[in-house]
């Protein structure tokens, strides 16, 4: 999704927007203190009848009126100094060594639960911190199946026409919304510059694709890439600060074979690029040989391995074949060598799999991988809606997510057709929290149905700000609204558009309960029993009534 | 989502719609004809490799250029002089006596499969047709779960500005991008030439919810309904042509108090104003108590029941509750008193469904309900995302579609929040048919996968055009494209604007087909085999390679 083209437009129409600040519509940042004294944010949402809900919060200092936000500065460094002292560990060691880490601790608070049980997942391999000891700006997350469902948005840089704040605000806008990571796809000669700009101003973790910035120094020619002109560009994103990167080394030469009948080939970037690599050299590919020196590099950042699914299916057709399960599989090995290493670990996902597929993913995920946390894209359910990719995809998203995928890479509505504009970033971030969301209720995460709960009960009492403001989009929710009943008024009116004042189920229902309170009847059991007596009564004096149908 | 207000707006701005004609960009109509001469339409959309595929249509023919249309006079009545010879029976009692109906014939037709087929699933009450006697323009089609899942959208008038074009152009542009049915759910004082006007002028099934005009002639106080006037609404809708009807028959009183204690109480408006009567009357409902004369009534037309779902949740914490599960027994006995009558019958279902406990509605549905097709509202799989709530309920819907569900009542953005305009309305209908074909491949429709190889293959090969004219809507998958590589020749390029020309890892993948063509490795185990001997040969020179991270 590298920006090669320079027509990115903005929602109105100015050219290089400013970094968007301030609170979320009906709420504002608040702080948690951890037992430690460290400050956890989240997003508090004042409800109207003196209520509030605090939801999960990914968007930084960018929305928190008494911060200052200067893009050539970056923001505040939370976690400089937490690793002093500390011996140069990864997450997994301090894990394995039953230290509980500030990362942890802040994370345990983020997602409410124990600093102990987010110690024993990382331990395990089941979740990741993706923290380099060089973002310190980093607000601490954790990825697993065991937590809150994740979701991923891939920026990039415009070729010709970019700015510092331009490529920031990319970041800022999609972590606004809920994007919990960010992956940088920028390509280009100011690959650096921009990377740096976002890194110095992201409080979520960032991910790159280093080969990427690698083809840039030969040409782009995938023959001419070697492993010092590889590792060289690697240590250079692990100093800058890259929280995890995708590594496809994974696609054997033998592997090729496998996709040259399929009906899409090879789809990923990343994939292509080593198996022309491979056919080129006749061997395998510098990744997959030089994997042990990988690991030493990314244990002494704590950068965190995302491995590619280069062989990932691009087609319905395509989901699930040999290629793709044989690569799984080398995935595997390569995560037990990650491990020994100390290295966190994270497993990229398909692509495009239909429904009935889906599980099958994450079984052998699991499997093979030691329940490594799984990250796919998508996947897309059908190939047949170009333009709807966001949907399609959100499907396969929350199927997947709910069998026990960590985090979804989203997928915009220009996916397969071009390059997301701003508005298409927003959509495909709300389309997959959306999907996250159903995941985590289906998985029945503790606290994930109190959203729900809250914004049902509002909707229920024509409270409409409320209903707004607990929404994941507060600013579209409105304004859809305001189409039809745009007076003030209305906003607390009992009624809906669509019913209109005069015939209304919700005020029916009410009438419903005033009945029951009216008779004083004000449990199921009270209101059940009461009315089973007049309904007996009745039944009594004309019993038939009650079987009519029994001709 | 009957238009109480007026401000329904169109994609260009202009207030009344003239009839949207013309074939679906990239595609003609064409008629297969079947071997007693019926003439069964299909939308043909030609490849510029010179193939073509033939995709079901719903769009009647508005989409045929041969066609003219005056939506004064009406399409022609396909069906009139079908039943003529044949004794009055309905499809049911026709399929249980070994008898293939025209309808039949033609659905097979439609769907591929045998008109045998099409018989059994009818007869066994698994799949419906819903085709009134009084409605000839209605190309038959069919609703069960062995069959492809249909979509129905919803319609109704705008109170104050609405002329039969209009009105007629709402279900025109529902049905072009694939709406298999309508429900007209219009209300007011020209309810009865509105309802007429569609009919006369649709192709494809027409259901309404009769209380909701039978709630006209009481000024929109439950308590004042009577059967008298319920009953005579039937007949007059039966008269002018609807299809299906939904009939709110399974509220019981007993139930009414099993919502009191809800988050969302009874959200369905039949379902509250049945338990506002019941309430009233302190007794069953005519619905209920007359359930035997209303299937006698639907017999003598062959309109179908819809039983619906009064007291289906209305939210994720309502969702399997109490209350809808004991509705939906007493739909179970309906059914099978509908069934005894000779009446055709599906069963309405939620609604709001947290993934988890989707699968437990159709495995309820189809026991209670002797698998009477499932026709459900979604559901949506979250309640916090209005505005998206086309994108929540897409999730639920192909999970439910998957499970078995026959035919999904789409949700469109504007759901709980205001009326749908004319894109809302595409919007939904496209994020149904994603739906719906998500469940046809998971189901292993036999030619459902079809669509998706064309349309991937058109991807993999650049053919743009292809690509956009296989997509459930190639206009704005064009419109998208063009946004960032907006000249001709870059429809046929063999880059697309993601990577750009450079960069493209499809092309890649064509180099390792070439290769391996250059080699004459032309099948997957010809090159397999082909290239392990040269893996080999170098695996034998320097073995060590293989296993560079064994320490």
């Amino acid at each position: 999704m590298a920006d090669v083209y320079p027509n990115e437009s903005t929602t109105d129409g100015s050219a290089a927007p400013s970094i968007t600040t301030g609170a979320i519509r009906g709420s504002h940042k608040i702080h948690h203190s951890t037992e430690s004294g460290l400050r956890v944010p989240a997003r508090r949402i004042e409800l109207s009848n003196g209520e509030h809900l605090d939801v999960y919060d990914t968007s930084g200092p960018y929305t928190d009126d008494s911060v200052g936000i200067d893009v050539h500065q970056g923001i505040h460094p939370l976690r400089r100094g937490w690793t002093d002292g500390r011996e140069h560990r990864t997450q997994l060691e301090s894990a394995r060594q039953g230290v509980v880490t500030r990362e942890m601790e802040y994370i345990a608070a983020r997602e409410d639960l124990s600093p102990e049980f987010v110690r024993s997942e990382v331990a395990a391999g089941r979740a990741v911190i993706p923290v380099n000891r060089c973002h310190p700006e980093t607000e601490p997350m954790i990825i697993g199946k065991n937590f809150l469902v994740k979701v991923n948005a891939n920026i990039g840089n415009s070729a010709v026409t970019s700015s510092v704040e331009e490529e920031v605000e990319k970041m800022v806008w999609a972590s606004r919304w809920g994007a919990d990571t960010i992956m940088d796809l920028s390509t280009g000669s100011r690959i650096h510059e921009t990377r740096e700009a976002i890194l110095r101003n992201s409080p979520v973790p960032i991910g790159t694709v280093p080969i990427y910035q690698a083809m840039e120094k030969v040409d782009s020619d995938p023959a001419k890439l070697t492993w010092e002109i590889y590792r060289d560009t690697v240590i250079e994103q692990c100093e800058q600060g890259v929280d995890y990167m995708t590594v496809h080394a994974g696609v054997l030469l033998r592997y090729v074979p496998m996709t040259a009948q399929r009906v899409t080939g090879i789809v990923s970037r990343g994939g292509s690029i080593m198996a022309a690599w491979c056919l080129a050299h006749h061997r395998e590919s510098f990744l997959y040989e030089r994997f042990s020196e990988l690991c030493g590099i990314l244990r002494s950042y704590d950068v965190t391995f995302s491995l590619g699914d280069g062989l990932r299916p691009g087609s319905i057709a395509d989901a699930n074949d040999r290629a793709q399960f044989a690569e799984l599989e080398t995935l595997g090995e390569l995560t037990h060598i990650a491990r020994e290493h100390g290295v966190q670990v994270m497993i990229e996902g398909p692509g495009h799999v239909p429904m009935h597929k889906i599980e099958e993913n994450v079984r052998r995920e699991e499997e093979l991988c030691g329940e490594a946390p799984f990250y796919t894209l998508g996947p897309l359910a059908t190939d047949i809606a170009p333009a709807y990719d966001h949907i399609t995809s959100a499907i396969g998203a929350a199927e997947i997510g709910r069998a026990g995928t960590a985090m979804l890479c989203y997928v915009t509505p220009k996916e397969h057709l071009g390059l997301p504009n701003r508005d298409d970033v927003k959509t495909g971030v709300i389309a997959y929290k959306i999907a996250a969301h159903s995941a985590d209720l289906a998985k029945g995460h503790p606290r994930a149905q109190e959203r729900d709960d809250e914004l049902s009960k509002a909707r229920f009492e024509f409270r409409w700000n409320d209903q707004f403001n607990l929404s994941l989009d507060p600013d579209t929710a409105r304004a859809y609204h305001d189409e039809t009943l745009p007076a003030e008024p209305a906003k607390t009116a009992h009624f809906c558009s669509m019913c209109g004042p005069k015939f209304c189920s919700m005020k029916i229902t009410q009438d419903v309960r005033d009945y029951a309170a009216k008779h004083g009847l004000d449990s199921v059991e009270a209101i059940d029993a009461g009315m089973r007596e007049k309904s007996e009564e009745f039944a009594a004096s004309g019993g038939e009534v009650y079987l009519p149908m029994a001709e």
